[in-house]
């Protein structure tokens, strides 16, 4: 079997930002809208968000968005992202190139040396075309592509994935790419997740490391991977097609009601039990024990989750430099934020050093990468 | 690497069917109510469809579905699918559970002893939790899940993908499930396409051919995989959720505009030529002349199509035994089809005979996976 390394990543995250005041301060002034007219339907008022309880659950300060135009306004809560023609690059295409086009420049490749696209996000704009296909297409790829989605765990089950078709020798160059356009499917008059999501779209190239041998230094050999799932209705989505054939009137769907929804405390505490106990197994079945792994590169939704996950883990609390974290300022980017950490934190390693890549949400679902320096 | 068997396949294909007649009945009936509101509206009237033209444009005789309820009114023309608590298995994990049960049984094995699940059909009931995670726990199973997405491709697609997880060690054993209930995401109201779908649901178990060692005689080894995508918009839908965040009103999504839509003869001509080559490069590159294999296991969209490609693949024209068809009873069950040809035409194979395994549809892709029979 072949080794395989990953031999560039490609980070995209949008201009577009909202603070946390910002965001409460819309959500409030529709809350003030709503309030008489549930009073009026004989329904109890809605409370008012706050940014120090945002800070304080989440660890969240600001998120980057794809498209701020809409989302602000109190009348619509929802971003304003143009329909475009089949004949257009789609919406989110496009933001999985800006991600794959990084990937391929950070590994000295173009499309063409790509034979396998894998696009795995949480949420697909469309069934078919596969969004994989037209990425293909965009960055001049020939050979195999479809669509993947397992939640925040997206990007890390798709590494298992493309792990194994190069490890296996099927695939000599997988792109594994993860557009999270969250926001456009975010109910932002839901005071439960209004502040917990951001976009962004990251990228990584997997290959065998004999044909990435010259550029090999200074990037990732794949150790191992590991995919773990077990069901929970704590996070879910009920949006989807057979909603129509629920209803009434098939010539529509609702969005209320079929949005996100998580039952965050009880995620926070079943999530951290699940993540620490993967870890540990997964470590020790490589021979290694946690103090031995460099960097951790977790997934980024909840900074209290993450440091209960390194503390139940290591046995003490881990600082930056062992767990960093980036949804301080980009919010929960779903299966994007583990790969942004390891992006902005790892060039201070060293040869030999490992690294552990680790997922974990909806699902609920838990992947990981063992990674080691070159 | 290890050899790689498929132990076990499921089929499952609802009780209730379709005739051409009916259908045809069905959609007149509402041309005949849709022309007066057009041509006041002063728009073209619609043509009335019919039973001849359908069997000759495509060999579909009849199809069966997930729910007759409501399909062929008039005033409806959509399957009446009552809507389903969070609690309860949801329809398309129930209806994936059916073919999973049946290929573990063939397999002579039970949930636990799968250690993957993958959920691969062309259209997803929800985002998350994944629908194969659904799965897992229903059939008992624990480790990894997660869905992929690759149109009437996403089970060949699924195959190639667990045929190199279980050859890599990854994975000990891998279900795949292709639940295609398509008629939920069908506009009856299509002349192009109402004819053409049906619903099936099928599931195969890939192993370790070690692991079913005692149960391998009958069954047949994977020699080898493979996938290819191209981009066209010749078969699309746009159903997603991102059309909401290109609308005025956010609270809702259109149906209207957002169901599969398919330019017929364009995909005729150009995937005919595309999966003419790819089967024979696939087979070449195994070293195997195309008259070596026994039988075809096509997918199952258009008779014709599939007479054309045999014909060209061959030099010579194909016969049933040759190449099996079941579209004329099940219409194109997406996904599920090339499997379904495959599990009611192999008993008849003799160890040692060589099958393909060929899917071809939306993207476009190709997969395809070439078997000998133990």
């Amino acid at each position: 079997m072949h080794r395989v390394i990953i031999s560039g990543i490609g980070v995209e995250i949008p201009e577009a930002s909202i603070g946390n005041d910002e965001l409460v301060a819309s959500y409030n002034a529709w809350v003030e809208m709503e309030n008489p007219r549930r009073v009026a339907r004989g329904e109890p008022p809605l409370s008012k968000s706050d940014s120090a309880f945002i800070v304080h659950a989440s660890g969240i300060e600001r998120r980057h968005v794809h498209t701020l135009d809409g989302i602000l306004d109190p009348e619509r809560m929802a971003p304003r992202i143009p329909l475009r023609s089949d004949d257009e690059l789609s919406v989110m295409a496009e933001f999985g190139v800006a991600s794959a086009s990084k990937a391929l420049a950070d590994a000295g490749l173009t499309g063409a040396d790509i034979d396998m696209v894998i696009m795995s996000a949480s949420h697909h704009q469309r069934p078919y075309p596969a969004m994989a296909i037209e990425i293909q297409k965009a960055i001049g790829s020939e050979g195999a592509a479809f669509d993947m989605n397992l939640g925040c765990s997206s990007a890390a089950a798709a590494l298992h994935v493309a792990f194994n078709m190069v490890r296996a020798g099927a695939q000599r160059r997988v792109l594994v790419v993860t557009p999270e356009l969250i926001t456009g499917h975010l109910n932002f008059r839901d005071r439960q997740t209004h502040f917990i999501f951001g976009d962004a779209s990251v990228a990584m190239v997997v290959e065998q490391m004999e044909e990435g041998a010259t550029r090999a230094a200074g990037s990732f050999e794949v150790l191992d991977t590991r995919s773990w799932t077990q069901f929970s209705n704590n996070i879910r989505s009920n949006f989807g097609y057979l909603l129509r054939a629920g209803q009434d009137d098939t010539s529509i769907i609702a969005m209320e009601g079929n949005m996100i929804t998580q039952v965050g405390n009880k995620v926070f505490k079943e999530v951290i039990q699940a993540a620490t106990q993967f870890i540990s197994e997964f470590l020790a079945d490589n021979g290694l024990t946690t103090s031995e792994v460099r960097r951790y590169w977790l997934h980024q939704a909840n900074a209290r989750m993450n440091a209960m996950i390194m503390k139940l883990v290591l046995g003490h609390e881990a600082d930056q430099d062992k767990a960093p974290t980036v949804l301080d300022r980009l919010g929960n980017t779903a299966g994007a934020g583990a790969v942004i950490a390891l992006k902005e934190n790892h060039e201070d390693l060293k040869p030999g050093d490992h690294g552990l890549l680790c997922a974990f949400g909806a699902g609920y679902s838990i992947g990981a990468a063992l990674l080691r320096k070159l």
